[in-house]
């Protein structure tokens, strides 16, 4: 049976794409790329879709994909009609609570607003230090928040920390830790559960020689 | 007073920054602009934050900006503590429903799916019309998902209609027309009333003169 699998565009869209290569799939067309969104593998009976990280949830949650690979932050914020079954240890970086030196976020008395564009994942995380602030959802560029005034402090990820020094943040706190997951759509897991777990094994072993 | 004026990124950008322009603002660096998202003008007191349609709500809302430029179909979607001032006439385009041929959703028997960047306007387009359809919040390449058989129909904004007509989809109906507004922050329309106003007033005529 044939397998579609859903990935994310931009950030992890290399190390993913990288990856599947090095473990026999036909992944050539998907690194020299035009506007295409849809791509088929050269070696396998498997189709490719490139999406946004929160359309590759809804593909798989809607069946249009049986496998998704999708950041951890993305699951955390939302969706979750899905099985999560692997850890591609690929695409790591983290939730962390920044803001300007001197301005803890942390140790402010008064009303506090963070700036995010991850509102669960803010509202769980304070949630469990027993505070709650008022979540300004930001679509775009959010370390410009407390430059702005717009916020006291952001939950953002961060991968190597640049665009904070660069904006003058100070990280205050980590949230959690985040990588790229596998996801499978849940009907895909009883019909085409051997397809599935090779594509899982695959990776499994591609993930520890990488 | 000074004033900041914020305005949306992209589709909009360049007609703003013309309009501006021609009303005698001082916008050349907006013209020449790097990676940069603050500006100040040459000529005015005034400073210009380029955002995300959404986070040009959020700064107006927040007092970020007092003054923001942002396209109706954002004003339709969400964010409703502002003043909306003025139809500056550019950036018109129009919400459609499309589909494919021979697939028309409103005539459509049975479980009705509708993909879209849009939930709350698709939702009151199909409650006028006395339907209740299935919404899928999609993120990027909305008319992907007819193709993908992941929604019979999407909701969307088109200018040229090229995309639909690439994508094989074609319009049903009219969801309704938008354009650029100005939108102002409540304090700010107190506050800094006769700023606020000259900045209208000028682009009243610009809009005229265009």
């Amino acid at each position: 049976m044939s397998l579609q699998i859903a990935l994310t565009k931009g950030r992890l869209e290399e190390s993913a794409v990288k990856m599947l290569g090095s473990c026999g799939y036909g992944t050539e067309k998907l690194q020299n790329k035009g506007r295409a969104l849809v791509f088929q593998d050269t070696k396998k009976d498997i189709r490719y879709f490139l999406a946004k990280a929160n359309d590759v949830i809804t593909y798989v949650e809607h069946g249009v994909a049986d496998i998704g690979i999708v950041g951890k932050d993305t699951l955390l914020e939302g969706g979750h009609d899905y099985y999560e079954l692997l850890d591609l240890g690929i695409g790591k970086c983290r939730f962390i609570l920044a803001g300007l030196p001197d301005h803890d976020p942390l140790k402010k008395v008064g009303h506090l607003r963070i700036g995010t564009k991850y509102p669960n994942v803010t509202r769980t995380y304070f949630r469990n230090k027993g505070l709650d602030p008022e979540i300004i959802k930001i679509d775009g560029s959010v370390e410009l928040g407390p430059l702005l005034n717009l916020c006291d402090a952001i939950v953002d990820i961060t991968e190597t920390g640049t665009t904070l020094k660069e904006n003058g943040l100070i990280i205050y706190d980590e949230v959690c830790q985040i990588s790229a997951r596998v996801i499978v759509n849940k009907a895909s897991f009883k019909l085409k559960r051997d397809e599935v777990m090779q594509v899982i094994e695959d990776l499994k072993k591609a993930g520890k020689t990488c």
